[in-house]
């Protein structure tokens, strides 16, 4: 039956036939990413539908198709001219997540193609794009044809959401927000991999954060999240790897703009500051993966000595600091990493026992960052570059009352003070040697096994 | 506490407890329908609570709560400057229901005010006042002032709602229409109630359909409706009594605009054609209740005993003539209502087989008399005052075939060729005796049985 002769569909009754609980066809969810898209579906029905959706669930087809007819609402980047394999790594986010600066040049020095295209943040710290624009001078707003030409020149480029990429995410994302239907599975797997599929990836790594400072607080819903994910970019024809990986406490040694930025050229450089060695250990094991998946060594292990040898070499620094001029960045700013840094107030936190750290409620400290002016409290209000705390002593250290712990950089004295007082409210300290840190990777999901954790759980997400 | 040191609402605060199943305060409820009526909530978000509330349900403070926040969200009207007790009728519609313009001039001859504001009908008939608009010069938009000098003069008056009238319940019913959350008994108890409390009434009898015609097609669905609607009147202050109806058949032996209020009037005149016996029954036992509720009866049933001297005296009819008189209607239509009434198409439909009438689907019956005319498919759309079906014979009637079932009046040929095929499709013939038609009045609840029914099924709605 050829399409022109099949019935209209009406919006009402897609939302009526959600709210009773049955399952949307492919096609009928299509109208509704179509209708979404250009306006064609009002913004009062698509909420009414968004939240029939989070009371009575997504099964796996509808998950797919909605990722599908995201994916496919707008403009798409094909980087098949490249005459690479295109890989990209993303995460649901955390507390100094700064990853990307790591995998994206550590991958690319390796052979792999890293089209990375990344949302504008909402959350309480700073995003990937206000990261990178700490840098004087670097543009993420480019067009898919300067994107593609940085990506020839370089292997990696990290830009902004053009607007005219998944525009139905945009809509339904900002809807989401506001009627409380953000936390659904299937509304957030379709939300990321729409985006990182209309890149044209042959292949994706997916970090999935699980402890204190994670998106998702409780581990069974960040296990059925990745498995979800990696089903339905698998069965879109992406090879998909999903890894759990802990954020109950923050990652590296800051969180913040500027001063992530100078953490990674540390570590590029190949200093390994005690503070940063979870992050340097996922980044080589997130970027093993990515050179795995992308045909460049036969497994992830072999993958993580490409990358250590990368990073030892100094081809990924290389990498990266190519990427920064062709994205407009004034390399000079990385001749002294500490004079380019020009907090407007500085406060260091001392210790006020002694004992171990033993718990930081990651989330609290992601608050306590957003509060230094490093994030932003609403879409469109500038972060302040220099802003950010540097830890001195993470989870299971022990430290001497009045010891530096913190050093908070801020945007004024008043930023300083109530971010010092979200941050002292985070940590606890305890006179006993508490638990080890958890594994900081505790699961991987493959094509393999992701089906059987889903049909565990039933279909219903 | 003062309300200045309350903390403030936040819309998508209140969508996610109710997403949770959680009860909101009644400030949170007044938060939200304001929001509704000023337009300071989007509508986007509207939807989603809307959604909430359809799946998550509202316990009976809330529905309280609601109705009371839509009654207070525009102007009101006071009839107390009337000098009688105001008592209203509302039914929650039926193909044929015209009881309204037997009871407004029954009670209003027994001395009770009746100040009947009506909604536009988004239903498949026409409306109450599409009905009346069929008498030419009948004003049924009139002002506030209008309404009580017209109520002065003649004891009842029937009048389109005011724009100020109530307007979170236009906001929020249209928004309902649109997101399929129009089927949920709290919301349809605030959203009639509101509208009847608006006007002031001392008291308040309500007419619940039930049977195949019937809004509410499950009987327990329409029980729980009618007892919630009690218990949240007379929880206002309004002395209340629900009917649970049978809506099994038409009601009276038309169904249209004109021919309605020419039967009416027939009935007011003293005439008893047969197939009209189920409405003269019934409106003469709402009016008994509207009499008694009012205070000028000491029983419902001798409130009906009065109703029926009002009737044979004739003052019933020139209650209604003096009200439609008072409105602008043009009496002389009423000197000869054959002659009065002008179809553009006429047609004659045989019964096509011989036997008793078993079944009549009544809301199949009700979409025949929308197609010749007489209704509207979407808000908006004019009305034909002379479209419409009569029967020549009822439920439980014996038939020979090739003698006249109905007579139809379309707008068109093609009109009546929709309806007529509707309209078989909704008749059975059986050769066997069917059972009785259920009683005309199955069930009445009054404050004081209200309250149990509701307890016995739990609060959720």
């Amino acid at each position: 039956m050829s399409s022109s002769t099949e019935t209209p569909l009406h919006a009402v009754d897609l939302i009526r036939k959600k709210r009773d609980g049955e399952t949307l066809t492919a096609r009928e969810i299509q109208f509704l990413v179509t209708g979404a898209a250009t306006g064609s579906i009002p913004q009062e029905q698509l909420t009414a539908w968004l939240m029939a959706v989070w009371l009575r669930g997504l099964g796996l087809d509808e998950v797919r198709a909605l990722t599908l007819a995201m994916r496919d609402s707008g403009e798409k980047f094909d980087p098949h001219s490249l005459g690479k394999v295109a890989v990209d790594k993303h995460s649901t986010g955390g507390v100094g997540d700064k990853t990307s600066f790591l995998v994206a040049p550590l991958a690319a020095a390796c052979g792999v193609a890293v089209p990375m295209i990344s949302g504008r943040a909402l959350g309480h710290t700073g995003g990937t794009l206000d990261k990178l624009e700490s840098i004087p001078g670097f543009r993420t707003a480019l067009s898919l044809a300067e994107f593609e030409s940085v990506l020839r020149k370089c292997g990696a480029s990290i830009v902004s959401q053009t607007p005219k990429l998944v525009p139905a995410d945009r809509v339904l994302y900002a809807l989401r927000d506001r009627t409380a239907t953000v936390e659904n599975a299937g509304l957030i797997c379709a939300s990321i991999l729409s985006k990182k599929l209309a890149a044209g990836l042959d292949a994706l790594v997916l970090d999935v954060k699980t402890g204190s400072g994670a998106f998702l607080r409780n581990y069974k819903d960040a296990e059925f999240l990745a498995a979800l994910m990696v089903a339905t970019a698998e069965a879109a024809g992406t090879r998909t790897v999903a890894l759990l990986t802990d954020m109950g406490q923050p990652l590296g040694y800051t969180a913040g703009n500027w001063i992530e930025i100078a953490e990674c050229i540390t570590l590029l450089r190949g200093e390994r500051p005690s503070a940063s060695e979870d992050l340097r250990e996922l980044s080589l094991i997130l970027a093993g993966w990515m050179i795995h998946l992308g045909g460049h060594a036969p497994s992830a292990e072999a993958g993580y000595r490409s990358a250590e040898r990368a990073l030892a070499k100094g081809s990924a620094l290389t990498a990266f600091l190519k990427m920064i001029e062709a994205q407009g960045g004034d390399l000079s700013v990385f001749n002294d990493l500490k004079a380019s840094h020009k907090p407007a107030a500085t406060t260091v936190l001392a210790a006020w026992d002694s004992g171990y750290i033993a718990e930081m409620d990651t989330t609290a400290i992601g608050w306590a960052v957003q509060r230094t002016g490093a994030g932003r409290e609403k879409a469109g209000e500038p972060v302040d570059p220099n802003a950010g705390i540097e830890f001195h002593a993470k989870r299971c250290a022990h430290i001497e009352k009045g010891q530096p712990f913190a050093t908070l950089y801020g945007t004024s004295r008043a930023h300083l003070a109530e971010a010092e007082a979200l941050l002292r409210s985070a940590i606890h300290f305890s006179h006993e040697l508490p638990p080890a840190t958890p594994q900081l990777v505790s699961r991987i999901f493959t094509a393999e096994n992701a089906q059987a954790r889903l049909i565990a759980v039933g279909s219903g997400t």
